[in-house]
């Protein structure tokens, strides 16, 4: 059943923006008419759209400004009726990027035309328009609620490059940047896998390595360095690449350059204990068995420190000694930071001592009015039920101070924000339950608002899962496990103290960005109805309900392909997937979760011609 | 029967690198076995064999060096016995591309992947080793018989990225650069189209504009610059390229930027009268027709002088007068020059004064020893019967001059090169073939050395065409059209003397490159025999015969694609083919003259999807 559930989910997922039958249609129209016929049915507008200054009738329409054409902001915009805003986006990228399969494209198993979808093509299907500009976001002036965009394409073109846009809604999907926590050399030297750019790149740098290794005239010792292939960073993203390099290598490269084939090394250096350690134990265990066998040398426990033209220099951090290793091609893959754009947005809104730009459980950005945020360029904020038991002692070194200057130090630190929240919380969720005003809840009473808190705070859930719990009002057992039937305020602390440490940020992942995307859109298209009818959870402080539920997101597991057509795979349920079914269960997946159904055909043909042909070496 | 044998020949003409039978085999045997079996069957040399220094085995064999792997090179080395000779091959590609999609490779007809094959690739499964490098040749020191390459790719590798090569035999193939007449401007502001790398950034290009013209705050006019799209050359090229951009535009970018649809406009510049002047009347007609009613600015006899940033300035050939457009994207497409590492060869072999090397009949370069050149980087000296009429005059001029510094003259230019040849040409073939002295040619003389003749002299056969002769001793006939029996030494030069009008160079076509490739390996394969048993026709002026027959170019016709659906072609046996059956014709000509059957089922996949999916607007 969760299988089943997990594929249903997945492919309805898939966007659908190619109905195949019309576009078998067309062909056969096509072929009989001779070709050349063309559709210009569609409707088309007039060159003044193109400017900024909406039109009377949209001018009632409120103005939504989409910042990024990726996981979240194409997701986002798919379910969005666009007939209800006047909807302009803004991307450097024109296209949206289905960026899971990247790894698959620095090797050619998968070519970079395959996994993207110009946006343009997945608009104009819609019902109404959607404006898209082919520009970066230079500034977000959240007070004047105005963008400032410049056109970064260097094209000889004619024409102001920069130009300005005003907004009413604004959804910021711009995604993140690549992390390299300062390490010296690595901007210069490096790799990076987050772009489809970076990836061809790494294609073509791939395939220079061996040319440059086989070249007459270099010592055995130059050729192996030109072939040793550094990944920095043990999780999925360079997991597989490492696995794919392997691959392309073992199966392809070897055949056309055996001359060199016993010199290449793939070194995979992570600073935790293990590879893949953000899925479960067995999974890490099975990918560093597997990479063992396959001769992939993994250095964990290692921080890398540099990066020269020639040499990586790491730290052991069990022993901090230090070392250095001659390398070939770096690629860097261990995390993502905030923009500089979004960092400059978080400096006005009073979020700059803040690594992430913080939003509600509503993806609304914290300090700043009808702005969202949404994907890999910001957390949500959970709210926590209690204060934790390991923070006790801090508060009380802070206490004074929280309480003289809550307002201001509410928007700029993330602990104080957290405790000067909770303690309200508690409280506030207290004395809303105990209608009664007796100062001790009841299971009835307790029961009654259950639901609310379980929306609003995940983490009961999760928490009651970790312990085994069947039934909430499990929480408010005595210390021996017996049933009480009421609790005072002090109890109710107590029961609740622990709950708070299954708060977790949601990961990184396309997974997140594109529940986020609709949720997002779902919420923007019920506003005027759940204004009036609010649909979310009660207010505890106050009265009423929340206008909408907060975001949550489901899990529906995570594909870490080990190369040799074996893959790992974390399902719903707990359960864990190895071995070469499991890459079978991966390419369908990813198959069906392609945005349209040219990127679908593509993608499948790419894998049976890499079956048929292998993988091409040709340097472009 | 001609349409049938020139099917029989293109299709017989692909190298048939990968018999699909095998291919399918692999498939179902890596399904059976679930994936991930590689062979590793393949042989695998050993490390030092990188090296330059040969083994002792192979320094009997003669060292054979290759420069670049376009059309000349790789039909070289397609076609030559490897287990003969020590064949290394020096390019800064490490694939074959199959240039005559270039063009549609610049609006994504088909993918720039489709269309390359890696050399190392095709040469694996031959019986011995080719060894590439991935190098430039810098330079080619004749006298010592050795090259100077370079590692030109910016890669941080280690080792040196400078190697000399020793050689017996050369081969240069490097092909030409693109001849920009020293325009101003032209380097800096324009595309080429000669290499995939161009067609990627030209489709980058093209979407760019489009992105720009459609941005917010641009002025009308503006937008119609940023659209305005210049092809300068109107060669098969160029006109190609433009009724490709016609169909994308009309096809794919109109429906996805209706606001601007009004405002595209392509402009085919071209020095000559006619587009596709190389073309018989009624292709050129017919084209000029075409692009008419698709609304394409065809600007015949105007001469680019310089290129700006914003704007390109021509002159009108008729009048003189001069004026400037301004422009958006402007595609550089009017001929080829020499490239620098052969304009040094040049002067060191005594041909500084010449635009392009020139080699004999046998493609062997003039002025040097052991070294071939062919495809665009060379032409046929062709040699000449006799002195045109029309260089008389000139020869009187400075016949005292030529007497004098004959030898060293003969090498340095054209013209006394040809006029020294041609006044012993005609003699010793008169002497040759007057066996028994008389100072008369009978026609049974004549008939005896017509055949060595005409494989020497292949502009006698283009004359009898053009003349609409049907026998050769029609050329004997006197003034008045009376068979004579015999002819003096003057009335042998008269019956010759407009015969050489017919010479002509032959086009820098892939087609003409592939066949000197062919011709070239026939000749090294058969090098030591033919040594002993000479094939080629007799010396006129010494004793003997020529070890091989002289190359001869057969003209398998020529495509013309026009858009929608549409070509021209010229067809062996002077047919003339228009409008959509031809171009049906040209995709299974080209579909069939792919080099390997990886690349043909790519291409004709690409076609496919294009029908189904419209082109990729993407701008990656």
């Amino acid at each position: 059943m969760t299988i089943l559930s997990f594929f249903t989910r997945a492919s309805s997922r898939a966007f659908n923006g190619y109905p195949l039958s019309s576009k078998l249609l067309l062909l056969s129209s096509l072929s009989l008419s001779g070709g050349g016929v063309v559709a210009y049915s569609e409707s088309q507008a007039d060159v003044s759209k193109t400017s900024v200054q909406t039109n009377e009738k949209d001018r009632k329409k409120k103005r939504v400004v989409v910042l990024g054409t990726g996981w979240a902001g194409i997701s986002f915009l798919k379910d969005l009726d666009i007939s209800a805003y006047d909807v302009q986006v803004v991307s450097p990228r024109n296209y949206f990027a289905f960026t899971p399969l990247l790894p698959s494209v620095t090797c050619g198993t998968v070519e970079a035309r395959s996994i993207v979808e110009p946006v343009r093509n997945m608009m104009k299907k819609r019902n109404g328009e959607v404006r898209f500009w082919e520009a970066e976001c230079m500034k977000i002036d959240a007070a004047n609620k105005k963008l400032l965009c410049r056109y970064t394409v260097e094209n000889n073109s004619v024409g102001n490059d920069e130009f300005s846009l005003d907004y009413d809604y604004l959804v910021i999907a711009v995604g993140a940047q690549v992390n390299t926590f300062n390490t010296p050399g690595v901007l210069e030297n490096s790799h990076f896998l987050k772009e489809v750019e970076d990836a061809q790149k790494i294609r073509r740098s791939v395939i220079n390595c061996f040319e440059k290794a086989v070249l007459p005239g270099l010592s055995e010792e130059e050729r192996r360095i030109n072939l040793h292939f550094v990944i920095v960073g043990g999780g999925p993203t360079g997991v597989e690449f490492a696995a794919e390099l392997h691959d392309f290598v073992k199966e392809d490269l070897v055949n056309l350059y055996p001359m060199v084939k016993d010199l290449v090394k793939i070194t995979v250096i992570q600073s935790g204990d293990h590879i893949l350690n953000m899925f479960d134990e067995r999974i890490s265990c099975f990918a560093e068995q597997k990479f063992c066998r396959d001769g992939i040398n993994v250095q964990t426990g290692c921080r890398v420190i540099s990066l020269s033209d020639k040499e990586i220099t790491m730290k052991l951090k069990s022993t901090g000694e230090i070392c250095s290793l001659p390398r070939g091609l770096v690629v860097w893959s261990t995390g993502v930071e905030t923009r500089p754009v979004v960092k400059n947005f978080m400096d006005q809104i009073g979020q700059a001592n803040r690594r992430v730009l913080a939003t509600d459980e509503w993806l609304k950005v914290k300090g700043c009015e009808d702005v969202y945020a949404l994907g890999d360029c910001a957390t949500i904020n959970q709210r926590k039920i209690m204060v934790f038991p390991f923070d006790l002692e801090f508060i009380f070194c802070n206490i004074n101070f929280v309480l003289v200057e809550t307002t201001e130090l509410s928007t700029n630190n993330d602990s104080y924000f957290s405790i000067v929240f909770l303690q309200e919380d508690i409280a506030a969720i207290f004395k809303a339950a105990d209608k009664d005003n007796s100062g001790f809840l009841t299971i009835k009473e307790f029961e009654d608002v259950i639901d609310d808190i379980l929306v609003m705070y995940p983490q009961v859930k999760h928490y009651l899962r970790t312990k085994q719990l069947r039934a909430v009002t499990d929480l408010l057992k005595d210390s021996r496990g017996n049933h009480r039937d009421e609790v005072d305020i002090e109890g109710f602390k107590l029961a609740l103290s622990h709950v708070d440490t299954q708060v977790k940020n949601l990961p990184a992942t396309a997974q997140v960005a594109a529940q986020q995307g609709e949720y997002l859109s779902k919420c923007f298209n019920r506003m005027n109805q759940c204004e009036y009818n609010p649909e979310g959870p009660r207010h505890f402080k106050g009265s009423g309900r929340h206008q909408f539920r907060p975001f949550q997101y489901k899990h529906f597991g995570q594909f870490a392909p080990l190369g040799g057509e074996q893959a790992a795979a974390e399902l719903p349920g707990d359960w864990i997937s190895m071995g070469r079914s499991t890459q079978w269960l991966w390419y369908s997946v990813y198959a069906s979760k392609q945005v349209s159904w040219r990127t679908r055909v593509l993608v499948v043909s790419d894998w049976t011609r890499r079956f048929i042909f292998g993988r091409d070496s040709s340097r472009i």
